[in-house]
């Protein structure tokens, strides 16, 4: 089965998909490590434009903080994954940055979109203030549906009124894999494009279209119903793969061209299926949680 | 593949489950038709205790609304809906039943638990006031995560307390087919059992433990991922079937016996998947909205 | 007393406290009439710069509606009362403005403030469909605590960016009488300086400012606390005129001079008294019938 | 001026408001002492049925933690008075009760009454884990608006099915004086009368009413308009006696009779006002923020 079929919001998903050698892999470069005993970070460069052909996401670097703490009931809102976040954050915000504009994407009233918007609720704002340090300001300015513009358009008005020196945007992402939900958080500083996939170039916050530098930060909290019906493909193939008498059986579905295999997965896919998300089933904690979790981490990482 | 082996709290599911003809099937009648032109009344109806063990649900009626317009937007929270719906309640509800307590189940800050209360929100409340007509008293118990409390414990101390005639229990349920989500209310004179299938008997709400009569509303807000799975694996099984080349794979699996299936069936779900929920993207509103619809509908059908 | 020490946002409040006789006040103008059986219209016209400085507001025109049927509860959320206010909304704006941005001033957690807020949940955007009819966009900006941003600046760069024909705001207003809580909307074709009185022109939302017409639309959620306090001591000097052994004593309060009647006041007011806000006991309930009342008279004033 | 005529929730306030010598008045005793450098603790007594009669509160210890630091933000939501509140707590709690129902009373959804349904959201909840120490349930039981039932029937209900042996009731209160709201707690070992001084005894929630001991816990958040009134007269009458050619009125309205008192403030009182409450401006944190205060010393209290 094809993965990349699938839409992945984290680049470390989209480089999984493709079952290719590392080190035949020409314009895209990972690597991985362990971060104190509970978290793990990923390094994923995209650096040309075949790399970004390949990865189906724009030149520049992406880091994944993992840790399945996260996905855990905790009474400091994770702390210590506040901590390596601010670290990492810092990596891709450089010190001269003074005035940042944050802008929390998403739909306040809809759990699974609320994430950029709740961070903005903990968010220590100080343009307003006379006082040393950062100058934060922050927005977050609905979706099209409640406002009739581009999120884009909105943003891009407000940094030209208030000439912030870079904007940070947090949205929640759409994952491949059930076991990123609630316990991933993508950075990058390649900007992003809300709700994206559909290639309308008006709707993406990037250096390209608001004038600043932009740095993104996503947490998955859904992965689309779709991505379960074909991993169970998947690991169907697999499983009978290693059965004697049912390995012929694989083989067949294996060797099906794309065509074929294309049509079988419609075939399994009702239409229903398309408008269904997964989620945790307990995504309201999860969301409310993390956002401590990021915002935390904001905080330490603007007025370190 | 064995579908009973996924929850539904949906009687028109469990019945659909077992293949075997109505007319062999001893303690369980079903029998469905249109009402209007957009909606569909199955009533499932366990005789005996017979049809009850096959079921895995209690002797009793079982009504299923079931309208596709109910997943649609609607300006006016589907007031023909509501209509339809009212008229099967009366069915279960004698008029002489003049004081009723209406129990909100679930959780108010989880989504796609939050029908009960909600529906709660809504509701005219009368019994504190001097008026004529029937005695409405409502509560939301709360969840025992909230209160350290089963609802039934609750629910039986006010009844002990208050004296209504009926109780009218509203829960979110678990289905077992995606198609069923934000389109189905199901009515019954069986009582209810909170997070059900765990076999606890301490926490059933029925006439049994409450002393009086209870009819249950329920709908289903949510299909466990698992049900996805199973799902696929079926398709798949009868989409191999119709091609020659593939024919020999579907028989493979159907003549695994139902221990290999059953551990096929393991290995292709993964540990996470077992915490995850399939929801609509817009499980927000839809709860919203259905509230609206059954709160309405309980409004006409107890001051009609 | 000089009732006009205490701040009103109302036009109509603002020339009641001037004890000048309507005809010997030149530059103001005002008529009041009555609309069905339940509102009374008020127009304040400020006709030229001596008007808007005994006002203490700009030039230009406000209209007041006032219905007591507003500060009650209703099934329908006073659609009368919106028909009445599409009416006078449509006098302030021309038919040929096709795009309209529509701005909730406020704190959506703030109960008293979270007027503007929730207008715009229940608003219709139209602007990013493809229909005939006005073009209608909405931006909640939220307040200076949550973006470090004055609202003028984000609303400025969204009309720069945007290009609406006309801005229409809405906010909370503080009134002087507490009669008027809950039961009045301020149309003007002037703008709005939110939090008021401070003299801080950065931050008006004004033809001046945004460079398009500006309608506001006000509702008054509180009364300052000190307000009570002059309300009570005009009423006592009141009482006592009308009394024969104490007419003295209320002659005593009249004849001090502005000085020492300030001064008496201040020794009137607690220090904790000036952060206290009068308000209806159902505040949350009013707030969310008004912003319905406000939102349907909208929705029928854009797309009549 | 009668400041009696204003009903106050606290016992301290009762107190003051009867101008008598403490050692001449029988059956109430009244002691205070600081605590720490920022609260003061003062502990009344009423000690039979004419102290009771006088202070129009029922026989039983009242503690008043008072400490403006409460009125302030704190990031750690204040957890010092956290402390003293739950040593107080403690005093009232013998450690022998070893299982408690705590009854958060109030409405949700009405900012300046939902202080015991959010305590209830932070609470530990114990009664349901196998564990060792206090089993603690809880209950948000809803207004009679909601519910149709009074509190003390729904609370009764579940005392007699769950058999606690203490119960702890907490409720937002009314107090006398603006200084008071959002810096005060009220213990009580007395119980509680929802929305008292009306005088409905079946809605009292007290041993003689649940069989087991009630413990009560307040916090001040609204003062009545009518409050202000009364105060702005007692202010006036003082300032006006120390003014040489003012004495005159002051001594005039303190030789009234009870009787021409009482005419004069209702001729102050507009009609509105008796429906009109006092709050801070920011209500709607204050609230948040002592909610969590008192969770916090729960729990510390509950689990020490």
């Amino acid at each position: 089965m094809d993965r990349r079929k699938i839409r992945t919001d984290l680049a470390l998903e989209a480089r999984e998909s493709i079952q290719t050698d590392a080190a035949e892999m020409r314009g895209v470069e990972m690597d991985s490590y362990e971060e104190g005993t509970d978290a793990c970070i990923t390094r994923v460069r995209i650096l040309d434009s075949e790399g970004a052909r390949m990865m189906g996401k724009p030149v520049g670097t992406y880091l994944t903080l993992e840790s399945f703490k996260m996905s855990q009931e905790d009474e400091d809102y994770h702390r210590d994954v506040s901590e390596i976040f601010a670290e990492k954050l810092e990596e891709l915000l450089p010190a001269r940055w003074n005035s940042l504009l944050v802008v929390g994407l998403g739909n306040h009233s809809v759990t699974s979109d609320s994430l950029g918007p709740r961070v903005l609720d903990n968010l220590w704002i100080t343009r307003h203030l006379e006082r040393k340090g950062r100058m934060i300001s922050g927005i977050v300015p609905g979706v099209m549906a409640q406002t009739g513009m581009e999120s884009a358009e909105i943003v891009k008005g407000i940094v030209q009124e208030t000439r912030p020196e870079a904007v940070v945007v947090i949205d929640a992402l759409a994952a491949r894999s059930v076991h990123r939900l609630g316990t991933t958080i993508q950075l990058s500083d390649t900007g992003i494009q809300p709700g994206s996939g559909v290639g309308n170039h008006r709707n993406k916050l990037s250096r390209e279209t608001l004038g600043v530098p932009v740095i993104a930060v996503g947490v998955p909290t859904v992965v689309s119903a779709a991505a379960i019906v074909y991993d169970t493909m998947d690991a169907l193939t697999e499983v009978l793969e290693g059965n004697e008498s049912t390995r012929g059986l694989s083989e067949t579905i294996r060797n099906m061209n794309t065509q074929e295999q294309y049509q079988l997965i419609q075939e399994l896919l009702t239409p229903r299926l398309g408008s269904m998300f997964v989620t945790p089933k307990d995504i309201d904690a999860v969301v409310k949680r993390l956002s401590f979790t990021i915002s935390e981490g904001m905080n330490m990482a603007f007025h370190a």
